[in-house]
């Protein structure tokens, strides 16, 4: 990657952005075909052997669902009342309450969302797809990438949002002819021949919209100041942005979001909210998910794994116990659990940093649509509040849920804003600077902040606190009959698609044991 | 435009490409941001003056619509028993015939459609989402762009499809260092100021995914050949295509295709068939419409315009007159009528030449979807066949029809196949390239020649036949009594939307007639 993820989400704030090839785990000796291949689930019997699952988010709950499908008996427990962990959607009637006793009560119109957690399901995240398709969860296209939506900088345009068309496209015209000048000028003779010499110029001219002798002008494709009309009216392409412009309003990561495996088209969400998906595994899970169980203590023994949990609606403390465990918790709640984990592990927990990712959205016509035909995709701004996403449901209803605001507080501008009332300002003011006069349209924020969330406590696991650390090859190992699951356990960490390899592998770990102990007996 | 629109459009044969800024229209002298006004209807009061028009396409629906509505007494007549001209969907039970007398039957499952005429709604187009909006017609969106489609090039890969991601980000990889080469060697210091020097290799690190010096090893954008998972499996990006491979290749007009500013997402389709429009249209303007009137004869005089055209369903001539006419027929089927236009008028029409672009469609298991997570989005080939178009209706279901083939006929190799068997092989083989193994699957093919359908003639008016012509400029004059419409009068060929706004225009120009005659009077 030739920028760091950190910063990159930082700036940008993308929910789940590390799906980098993180390479310090080939120092491991194991070979990546072999684990590639075990993240299918492997014909098992699982008859009789029970497993206690801890957590009822993805991994969770994939683990329930592949653990049935091949014979345990899984028991899940879950903190909340409902199941999902971070795949939330909050609408009419959620209670949002922080670790600090704040509440709020969201109050959109009926059939208003927006997913405080993942939003996005890509078309290449086959498992995730799979499980929609299984449990027959409907799918729409989640718009990620609009030209027209609009890009800020204080630096460009007089400090006046811009269509992203034409800072895409008066960037990639600039780069063609620059390069097509040191082509032609024959400074990259030694790097290529003549005849690609004269492909390259060919090529060039397309790919920047060039004029025969390699000049940018201007582009019709970063649209026009007239759109192309009947009779006598022509279109009239704007004047590029100067490239030293460009340069200083470093807009390059907003731009690059799309470019991200991960944030390609095509892109899915499911109809009505992304909690369908947990709300479907519920359904065909039934009574093997008992809520409301807020784990309290694991205790391993030779035979056996058990676990005390308070249910939360008697306070009363209850005792499960089974052959296996998949603890499927996020860290730094399991940080704050009694167990008797090896010291090993233990240190890995709490050695364990998260972010904080947060959200802001409000309810609002949809003047975006209307007003600058921008439907769904993402806005960018170089300013303390980064990113307006726009909604990709109800497209051409008369209002919608707009997010102003995505990404880390830890160590940003957003995260040291004093109150939640500056942040509600800072958000507002994003889109005051996109779309102005429109910021006092806004009603009825709701602000999510990952690190405050109980039974969260984070949003995912943090690079820094992740990359060149032995913990993370700790955690891949059972300890004695617990075996750990969550996207913390992959290589796409903020993805739902990392929860649910970390569950296929837990559950295929169990069943290799499970196949070496009927083998020994 | 860096390269030439025909170029583009023959190679890979998108419908409707003619938006570009013609510029030879500025010699006529007239204002364009009048014009541009102009293409907002005025208030006028057109009580009382009837106005025919010719031809049931999108442009005479949109007159129909829009005359009514300033309290004109339109009638239409349209030569089919349907409305909507290219705006055509096919589906089960769907009758095709040529003028050459062949037909074909569409047997599609019920549900399964293709559009043979336009296909895609820009978001831009805002005169027709507007009419969207007004009819009630529902919108979905359409996936133009996929990185999960492929590519196909004999000189790329060894023959072997690749995904679109590879060929877009390894070419910017490459663009990317070549540049930053320079840039870093000094080779452009007079173009920019070493505080830009800095920034540009900054910015074209990011762009290109460089490494720390700059150079393009790999980039994890275009894509895996094992995509990271759990426990110890990293991703493991491609190896990039040399340059010199890309070039040879020449993928450019696929990869580019995105890029055209009437191509770029967000892009919608009605809900069931673009023939929602034009059927939308129809159920409002009710017995305005008079189908099966096949124009025959247009003769004005100095107080009307005089129709005569026969009823298809009885045979028998009918005869129909108005203060007013709007024409907005096919130039190719008007030069078929007898008409006492000005010899200037004839000339124009006679002078006109159309494209005939074709669309070969098939119903097939969504293999791409299920086996190569395509969903929705073009593959190019370089190929006789260049676009296979995967549906964005019906995702997720077991069968679709996907579009194989999709260009001009005229002046092609596809065009100079001999039988329409050999092109059904042509299309099929395009499949074949692609996805081998799955050419077979594909059946119930439907071939439309937009040259060969009655009352059409043609798909549209041809760049070659219109650039510095002055017939341009005699169409945009009304002939007496009689005004011009059709995207041909506009400069959004081959769109709807050209086809809406010359409608609007031939509106309001009848409304400043009528205007100033009432002030004569």
């Amino acid at each position: 990657m030739g920028i760091s993820r950190r910063l990159f989400i930082t700036r940008v704030g993308q929910l789940g952005g590390y799906s980098a090839a993180f390479t310090m785990m080939q120092s491991l000796g194991l070979l990546p075909i072999a684990e590639s291949a075990a993240q299918t689930p492997m014909p098992s019997n699982g008859k009789g052997t029970t497993v206690l699952i801890l957590g009822g988010g993805i991994a969770g709950l994939v683990s329930a669902y592949e653990l049935r499908k091949l014979g345990y008996q899984p028991i899940l427990l879950e903190a909340r009342s409902r199941v999902g962990g971070r795949n939330w959607t909050i609408r009419n009637g959620t209670e949002v309450e922080f670790t600090d006793g704040t509440k709020q009560h969201c109050e959109f119109d009926p059939g208003h969302y927006f997913n405080a957690g993942p939003a996005r399901l890509p078309s290449i995240h086959k498992n995730m797809l799979g499980y929609c398709r299984a449990l027959g969860v409907p799918l729409e296209v989640e718009i990620n990438s609009s030209r027209s939506a609009l890009m800020q900088s204080d630096k460009l345009n007089g400090g006046k949002a811009v269509e992203q068309r034409r800072v895409v496209y008066d960037s990639r015209g600039h780069v063609s002819e620059l390069l097509a000048k040191c082509v032609d000028k024959h400074y990259l003779d030694q790097d290529m021949t003549s005849d690609d010499r004269e492909r390259m110029l060919s090529f060039l001219k397309q790919y920047g919209d060039l004029t025969p002798d390699y000049k940018f002008k201007s582009t019709e494709r970063a649209g026009y100041t007239v759109y192309p009309g009947a009779g006598t009216v022509t279109g009239q392409p704007h004047d590029p942005f100067p490239m030293h412009e460009l340069l200083s309003a470093e807009l390059w990561e907003g731009m690059l979001v799309e470019d991200n495996v991960d944030w390609q088209a095509t892109m899915f969400q499911p109809i009505g909210g992304m909690d369908q998906i947990p709300k479907a595994f519920e359904k065909s899970l039934g009574s093997i998910i008992r809520h409301n169980a807020d784990v309290q203590d694991i205790d391993q023994s030779d035979t056996g794994v058990h676990v005390a949990y308070r249910d939360t609606r008697t306070g009363k403390s209850e005792k499960v116990s089974a052959d296996y465990c998949i603890c499927a918790m996020p860290l730094t709640v399991l940080a704050k659990t009694q167990n008797n984990f090896s010291p090993e592990v233990k240190a890995a927990i709490a050695d364990s940093k998260y972010d904080s990712a947060y959200k802001v959205a409000w309810e609002s016509p949809r003047f975006w649509e209307t007003d600058f035909n921008i439907y769904g995709g993402l806005s960018y701004l170089r300013q303390t509040v980064g990113i307006v996403w726009y909604p990709s449901w109800g497209l051409f209803s008369p209002r919608g849920v707009v997010i102003s605001g995505y990404s880390i507080e830890n160590g940003t501008p957003f995260g040291a804003l004093p109150t939640p009332a500056a942040k509600l300002d800072a958000s507002r003011r994003a889109v005051e600077l996109l779309h102005p006069g429109y910021g006092d349209q806004l009603t009825k924020p709701v602000y999510i902040s990952w690190g405050h969330i109980p039974y969260n406590l984070g949003s995912w696991i943090s690079e820094s606190g992740r990359k060149d650390s032995p913990d993370y090859a700790t955690l891949l190992k059972p300890d004695g009959r617990v075996y750990f699951a969550g996207d913390h356990t992959s290589h796409i960490v903020g993805w739902q698609e990392g929860a649910a390899v970390s569950a296929i592998r837990a559950v295929n770990m169990i069943g290799t044991q499970v196949g070496q102990g009927a083998k020994n007996a």
